[in-house]
């Protein structure tokens, strides 16, 4: 394994260095090379040993054509602020307040009875057309005859006149003198004719290109800014920058009942990430996943036509093309690249299945803010590099790959030398595990009400971003995503659709808020439902819930399944009954690596009599065991990622489906460092995850155990029968 | 008023402390003597120059009669565990588990399925009686073809076979060697004519007694202990003791809609305290306060042919008599004596119309928990009295009294020196502010889902004991029990009835969690009652809202006053959007004294645009400031009881009701120091509410300041012209 490997790594190039682009590719093996926005692809680079991206912007980059057809250009639905009725006479919602009108602009040009709403929201009901009506000049709705004192929004139609990316990235790095690019929909029939030529004529003027990367297809993910150019909303699953009255029109006619923008609106939710989603807006979605598959599979074909790969970008306007969801593979699509940020968001891409291979753009990107004097971009690589690198060593991505300016990385050399080891790294891994089943000690279904939709991705509000009343949950996806166990992500709808799915798995994980989508709200309601969940744990399965699970208010519990779990929140209600069960019983199979940090953990939490507390801080209850009929639960009211808290979730799992003795298989006593083997290869690896050496214990598959001590950031192969 | 003032104090005495008692009766300026629990009163003082009070125990005590009768001892409702049917087959559901079996018998005796429910807690409906029966071998409810993974409880009457307060005072001393008295009803037939025979041969055989002092009438709020004789469930307001099916029958017949076992069970929560009542509940506590009220004037009116007072504890058997209701002025009650813990409790006490005198207990009981060897009883019996004191000089009792062993007192010298002193400054205090009308800067009314049937005792879960999730809200009464304010407690129900209540206040307080009768859940569904109260700001009032006001996820809010209030809670649902309003304005009125206290405080709270922060910790709001139309709202995250937190509510007060101008009158610039001034009494006193001397400016109600410097503790009595 010392010979010098190559490939599997692409690099982004610009006019102005062409021989250091060479240099690099040889220093880094690198086989392709890709442009970069406000980068120009160097004609002499055509000709070199690699493959050559090109990024395809199919929404943008022609103002002439979104121009000329105003009545084209793509669509979201907006709500107005709440606004009272505090003075007796008409009420004015003014539409734009709170929005960029460099962004968006009113759209007057559909009918506004039709797709308008205005909602009483102290009444939640509807104001008929007529009884409101649209003031040009302000840019206002009149509600004629208001209640006093009752709030009113309105829910409309406007054109995206900026390209909400396109402006992100204008504003962000404050670029100046440029026109803003329109955002055109591909969906309508003049735009998609449109289109096609323009996709034709795109590839015959780049035959150099081997890989149109597509940034992405047709509609952006929910992304609005203020009148201060500020971020206002965003949400990466978002479906509001989805509609117009074509494709609404369409909708109806295949779900067979009426439209309301209410539908997507959802009261200004927007039916995001932690919405429990509604009938409509699922069908809705599926409708889209279906709609823009087929569009996207005719950009695919014409791709193939001509002899080039196609690409798909995760991100920017990659709405309806969710990778986990059964319209994907349809599409045809060569390849998947996106942004790793985590373990987590490695997995978002490397689990994808339907496309011949997958890549991840690696941080930092090469850009100033990483790329100052002074300045330690290695260190950052690294600590990317090592976060993902769990995830990747149980499914691996295909490709690795960098974007920005390579000219700012090249001021870097310790960087260049870093990234190199970095590749070489990677594709000993790559030609190591691929296509390898990596041992697994259980089968972990995470529920929630979203499933496979949001696969690995289920607490994003944002791609990757930290929230502060977040990251206490979705610190559990991120340990699990470089866990040795099979990860299912799996819906309520599921489980009622098939109970039997629960006979597939060891384990079920619900980690959130109550009443918010990850928790399930009030499908706890659906006797069928929780008597499957009650079954599955009460017949031998395991539950870890964390934070509010099955949290929703319903026949004297807020948990619902607070007797499974053994643990109850208070919210007020039962402040009357006595508690006595704090003692800690910490010499438990559960804490014998430590006690976790449970984040911003939970308030008023207590055990139930007969629950095993672990631990408890002022009477408020952290974590906690149970048994529930032949089935086991574990509590924690919150579990951030770091490496206790990873191992913590597996002994939970282990525990909890009953298989504490399996823990010393494949297994290293010191949680800072992890053991992945791959049985069917003959071969296990040992991965030292910080920046120190550290020592440990390791387990094999047969329980015999060896001392280890082990480099920073180190990882060491070793053949199964004990021999590197 | 360097004059010995003598009266207006109530002292314990035993049969073997007869010289003491003379002694204490002096040195106190006592005028009225009582027993306790334990004692005997000795028939030497029988002639003594002080009133005889004399414990009269109307449900207990007489254990012959209530074995005679065992149909007609107390009852209560009870609801069993929830019991999961995790097997197949019948399922069992064991009625006693978790409860004593010495304080409660199931009743079998009265129909079971007419007065006993089993619910399927995971579908909410009944099961058909019949579908269950009761094995009273195991004391179970057999439910015999459950729904596998439902979980049942069942609901049913037992007996109260020990009286819980006698098994409180039982247990909690040690007593040993003793029959545990049966709580008999005085409600039925038999037991109603046998009791007022009891009562005429009582007050025959002690013909020395001045005043019997009910303690109290017909039912104990809910207390019940588990098997372990622990207290397992208190609610001091509530109704659970009190039904039996002979009553149950009445009020079926007085509100003419089928009786059920969950209008009183109520999931397991006992329409306690924090929950919203429902119509049911208030239907049944508004027929037995008729009811009550009815039998305990058929007491009090022999208690009068017999030339004697009558006076009520308030507490134990006191279910029925809440003494804001309007029943309870028809009793015809002398007097009402209670325990005073604080300032709230004394304002329970000292608030109550229709009678003639008010009686309030002060701290410590003459028991040996304070009066051990080493015990610093001064020190208990100071705070307790300074801290009523604030109350005291807004709204004065009638009388003060102390409880226990006189002659445990006798040995702390310092202690009998110091109760002098409060007995003295009581006097002083009740002979100036008597009948006064004390300065007010505005009317305020609490306004919760319970009203005044709650009035000062809104947020206690047991009588004045702490709660750490509740201490933040309570600390809101308390402040307003010494606060210069006039004090309304108002219902929802008050407001729905009618609006124009909303007149006669110029600030409205909400306080609490969502979803509790604190704030009131689902009433906010409600539109006349939210335009009301949307109005009553925007015309100019003002609104504090503490912890989660008017929180109740509806309609694209949690809490439906956030735009009044300019704050929102993030439940999650939120997540997308950006916030940028995090500023603090710290030089604001209401920050003038210093920043609050916020306890407990709340999690994930923001303000919207266009609200002023006050403060906030970690991008978490804690107190702001707005407008709404022409009102202003405050919103504080909690605010428990300290001085510095007390006038942040005051000055939260006025600057909501538009009246900052009005601070500099009778006010005091250090806030350990009150001044209350009595205009039509012509003086004000400046009270010193700490052990440190202090030093403040105090301003008259014509704005003059003058500088003052006060003893620890002290309280100083001024003309209004200036002059002491």
């Amino acid at each position: 394994m010392s010979t010098k490997r190559k490939g599997r790594v692409t690099i982004p190039t610009d006019v102005d260095i062409v021989p250091e682009t060479l240099e690099i590719l040889e220093k880094w093996g690198g086989d392709a090379l890709r442009d970069a926005d406000g980068t120009e692809f160097p004609a002499e680079l055509a000709e070199a040993d690699a493959k050559i991206y090109k990024t395809y912007y199919t929404t943008r980059k022609d103002n002439a054509w979104a121009k000329a057809n105003p009545d084209e250009v793509q669509q979201c639905y907006l709500m107005s602020a709440f606004v009272p009725a505090l003075e007796n006479g008409p009420l004015a919602i003014p539409l734009m307040k709170g929005l960029s009108d460099q962004l968006v602009e009113v759209n007057t040009r559909d009918s506004l009875s039709r797709w308008w709403e205005v909602i009483d929201r102290t009444t939640g009901e509807v104001v008929p057309y007529g009884e409101w009506d649209y003031d040009e000049e302000t840019k206002s709705v009149i509600v004629h005859h208001p209640t006093r004192y009752h709030e009113y929004t309105a829910s409309f139609l406007a054109y995206l006149i900026w390209d909400p990316v396109h402006m992100y990235n204008a504003v962000t790095n404050g670029w100046k003198d440029f026109e803003h690019q329109v955002t055109f929909d591909v969906r309508q029939p003049k735009t998609h004719a449109f289109s096609m030529r323009r996709l034709r004529q795109f590839i015959e003027e780049h035959p150099y290109v081997d890989v149109l990367r597509y940034t992405t297809f047709f509609h952006q993910f929910t992304l609005i800014f203020d009148e201060l150019r500020r971020e206002k909303y965003v949400d990466w699953y978002g479906y509001s920058a989805s509609v117009s009255p074509y494709i609404l029109e369409q909708f109806e006619a295949e779900v067979g009942y009426p439209f309301r923008p209410e539908y997507i609106i959802d009261q200004g939710y927007f039916n995001n990430q932690y919405r429990v989603p509604s009938k409509e807006y699922l069908d809705f979605m599926a409708f889209q996943r279906r709609e823009v598959a087929k569009l996207a599979k005719e950009m695919v074909d014409i791709t193939h036509e001509y002899g080039k790969e196609a690409m798909m970008f995760l991100g920017d306007h990659w709405i309806g093309t969710e990778p986990y969801m059964p319209e994907f593979k349809t599409i045809g699509l060569d390849a998947v690249v996106g942004s790793v940020g985590n373990g987590m968001t490695l997995r978002l891409i490397s689990d994808i299945e339907g496309v011949k291979y997958r890549e991840g753009r690696f941080l930092p990107y090469f850009f100033p803010d990483s790329f100052y004097e002074g300045a330690d971009p290695v260190a950052m690589a690294k600590e990317n590099w090592v976060t993902a690198r769990r995830a990747l060593l149980r499914k691996p991505i295909d490709r690795i790959g960098y974007g920005g300016y390579l000219k700012l990385a090249l001021k870097f050399p310790d960087f260049v030398d870093y990234i190199a080891q970095v590749a070489d790294e990677f594709r000993e891994i790559y030609d190591r595990i691929q296509g390898a089943e990596p041992y697994c000690v259980a089968r972990v279904g995470v529920l929630n009400s979203w499933g496979k939709a949001r696969s690995w991705g289920s607490h994003m509000v944002h791609h990757a971003l930290y929230q502060k009343s977040n990251y206490s949950y979705s610190g559990v996806i991120e340990a699990l995503s470089g866990a040795p166990v099979d990860v299912h992500f799996l819906s309520f709808d599921d489980i009622k659709e098939n109970p039997d799915v629960l006979k597939t798995l060891d384990v079920l994980i619900n980690v959130g808020d109550a009443d918010t989508a990850h928790t399930g709200g009030a499908v706890w309601e659906d006797p069928a439902l929780v008597a499957a969940i009650r079954g599955f744990i009460a017949e031998g399965g395991g539950w870890i819930g964390v934070g509010e699970p099955s949290g929703h208010q319903y026949q004297g519990h807020f948990l619902q399944l607070a007797n499974a779990m053994g643990v109850e929140k208070e919210t007020g209600l039962t402040l009357g009954y006595d508690r006595y069960n704090w003692e800690e019983h910490k010499d438990h199979f559960l804490l014998e690596d430590g006690e976790p940090d449970f984040g911003e953990s939970q308030r008023y939490i207590y055990a139930l009599e007969g629950t095993t507390v672990l631990c408890q801080k002022e009477h408020e209850l952290q974590m906690a065991a149970h048994e529930y009929g032949r089935g086991r639960t574990v509590y924690l009211t919150g579990l951030p990622y770091n490496a206790l808290n990873a191992r913590v979730l597996l002994r939970s799992i282990l525990w909890s489906s009953s298989q504490e003795d399996k823990l010393h298989r494949w297994f290293s006593s010191n949680y800072h460092v992890d053991v992945h083997a791959y049985e069917g290869k003959g071969y296990y690896c040992v991965v030292n995850n910080t920046e120190e050496e550290q020592q440990t214990t390791v387990y094999c598959g047969d329980g015999s155990a060896a001392e280890l001590t082990l480099e920073p950031n180190a990882i060491r192969w070793f053949d199964i029968q004990g021999k590197q």
